[in-house]
């Protein structure tokens, strides 16, 4: 049975919505909406939605079972090297290993099936990178018609991954904030649910990655810090309520500190938390290499400034920084897009500049697959050329003695 | 503790050799070896290596827990629209949620750990695609020295995943298969150790899909056919020797039909397997979009003769049944490389010619992602066209009523 007793409450005034309407941001003071904290308990299963269906109650599990590609149970890895370069212990939660390689399909399949849920026959999302990838395939699966709204400035290598899928793309000439604010208005009327960053239900799918976390905690000792690439704020509210939903739950007793780490070309909630103010402000021309992060009016900023005021802080690395960061990442096993290795770079920060974070556990969130943004790669030869090497059959002995 | 009284066996003379030196193909006959079948129980954990354990007891258990990057425990995802439009039961069983996003990276931990049991401190392969990438990896996870064989036609798309992890890449004016022999002749030479596609060790690591397929049948019913995409023949023997062990340790009864699926343009198993004969032919001119599984002289291909005569049958499909089959999956939402969507294309051919394949279950490897190769799905583009619309604020509505 799904429960539709529950509400939506605002992150902000507190105002409450039913949940089987189809809210997305308050309708008083357009903050973003949350699924009200549920109690459970964690089953025994090997299945992500099986094991936490107690805090899914609002989920359709049937459907769950039939739209489901096997997202999530992804690995947390030590790594070796990078712990003692920093002078901390690194975990990394391989984020990659998902349906379309990054953490989205655990949120997207959970907003789609919202999307089912009301009713809707047509969905869409406003996005050029991980999300759009991850919203086409859905669709796909679903069965339903999907509209993926982007900039006109998309390069070629990131439009193949989406339209593969068979998915609608949509170039719009605006800004990314307006295209935001337009899709859900548009989308309303138009009768296409628009899953975007931070839709209640999507950050409700992202709390399976906190609910993983806080088991392997259980077995491997508590953590210091959750290190979150931060873009429009979804990905660290969901893991951070998982902790909430267990701490209400009975099931931890304490909660790891997060970092949003944005990129310094479009930081507008690290902005804000040093200037210790409430509301963020729009990038006016934002500018980096971490795509995946890049959103200059974050949805959840204000919300995420909210939260950080208890459970952590903000701040903003370089796109060097960053780029040095996916090199050591690579160079230690494991290929990353930049806004995750901006969670790298931001303990390498730390790390140098302050005593306090020396020998504590970071676990980092590596959101999405390297492979995806090939292109990074090209910047990261400018740091640092490339072994390569031409030989034939007579020469292969002696060139590769030299290896 | 290790055991290291285990022998390796040629799969066609039979002859053993022992397993703590170096030999990878047999003296006498120059045949693959393999490790011995050993019996054994499956663990409760859910850790790949913890749980099948028994079957490793040749491995050093620290090192994988040193080196691994989470591989395996990957999903299968059942298609209710493939199922549907190919008149089967269809099952994915989805690879590419792996470290480097194809099942490689499952035999390439086991083949480094060999390597530094064997007190190798350089490693290499011979590869231009998935095993080039999974090597690279896991030589830089381990801290080996790396060397990477390829050929110089190698795109550019394809050496970026590769040199990102720090391994000299080696572009070799030699034809694959010559590239392949002398790699093992100087590798021994130069203490460089090379994990090729049907290394013994590797194959043992690619048993882990077998033992995950078969825990999935304790739990799902039987499978009438296992469709395995298959270049060197390395991952076909895997998953075969899995089963072989299982039945001879009293866990399985009945052993799946295996069908090894090669492209026309590069099928010398497919072509030995229909002429009847027991040997294979190297192909002069290979020609596929389906590189990953394009082996002129696959080093497995005769065993894998073997192994079909009582476990099942090889085919070939086209280049166009490839795309058109890859356009599918991606429109079922799963977005594979062409050798991977080749299992669907062989399923297709089959079910639209012989009655004999309706209502089968058959169980797929999407043995790599489809992200890989984003100039395949350029190819696809000529099959059928995609949508893709420019528009701006004002317009948005109308455009987006019209999807």
């Amino acid at each position: 049975m799904i429960n539709m007793n529950m509400r939506l409450i605002c992150t902000s005034c507190g105002k409450d919505h039913p949940i089987d309407e189809p809210h997305q941001r308050c309708e008083d003071c357009n903050e973003p909406l949350e699924v009200e904290h549920v109690r459970g308990k964690i089953k025994d299963s090997e299945i992500v939605w099986e094991r936490y269906s107690d805090f899914y109650s609002f989920i359709n599990q049937k459907l769950i079972n039939e739209l489901s590609l096997g997202e999530g149970n992804t690995p947390v890895v030590f790594s070796k090297r990078l712990s003692h370069e920093l002078g901390n212990e690194i975990y990394l939660k391989d984020e990659t290993q998902n349906p379309t390689w990054s953490f989205k399909d655990r949120g997207t399949l959970i907003g789609v099936i919202r999307a089912i849920q009301l009713g809707y026959q047509r969905i869409g999302t406003v996005s050029t990178g991980n999300m759009a990838a991850s919203v086409s395939a859905y669709g796909a699966r679903a069965g339903l018609k999907t509209a993926i709204l982007v900039r006109p400035d998309i390069p070629e290598e990131k439009i193949y991954p989406i339209v593969v899928y068979g998915s609608n793309l949509i170039e719009v000439e605006a800004k990314f904030g307006m295209i935001y604010r337009k899709s859900l208005e548009i989308g309303k009327k138009a009768g296409i649910y628009f899953i975007n960053s931070d839709d209640p239900f999507r950050v409700e799918g992202y709390k399976t990655i906190g609910f993983e976390i806080a088991e392997w905690i259980s077995k491997n000792g508590n953590l210091d810090y959750v290190v979150v690439p931060t873009g429009s704020g979804g990905l660290l509210r969901g893991i951070l309520k998982a902790f909430l939903e267990l701490k209400s739950s009975g099931l931890v007793s304490e909660i790891p500190k997060f970092i949003a780490v944005q990129a310094e070309g479009c930081s507008p909630i690290a902005k804000a938390y040093e200037k210790g103010v409430d509301y963020i402000e729009e990038v006016e021309e934002p500018k980096t290499i971490a795509g995946a992060i890049a959103d200059p009016l974050p949805p959840s900023g204000n919300e995420v400034l909210r939260k950080l005021k208890k459970h952590g802080m903000a701040m903003a690395v370089s796109d060097r920084e960053i780029l040095e960061a996916q090199r050591m990442l690579s160079k230690s096993g494991i290929f990353v897009q930049p806004a995750s290795a901006a969670t790298i770079a931001a303990i390498r920060r730390l790390s140098d500049g302050y005593t306090d974070y020396t020998d504590k556990r970071f676990l980092c969130i590596l959101t999405g697959a390297g492979i995806k943004v090939v292109s990074a790669v090209k910047e990261m030869l400018k740091l640092e050329s490339f072994n390569i090497q031409k030989t034939d059959l007579e020469e292969l002995k002696t060139t590769l003695e030299s290896v």
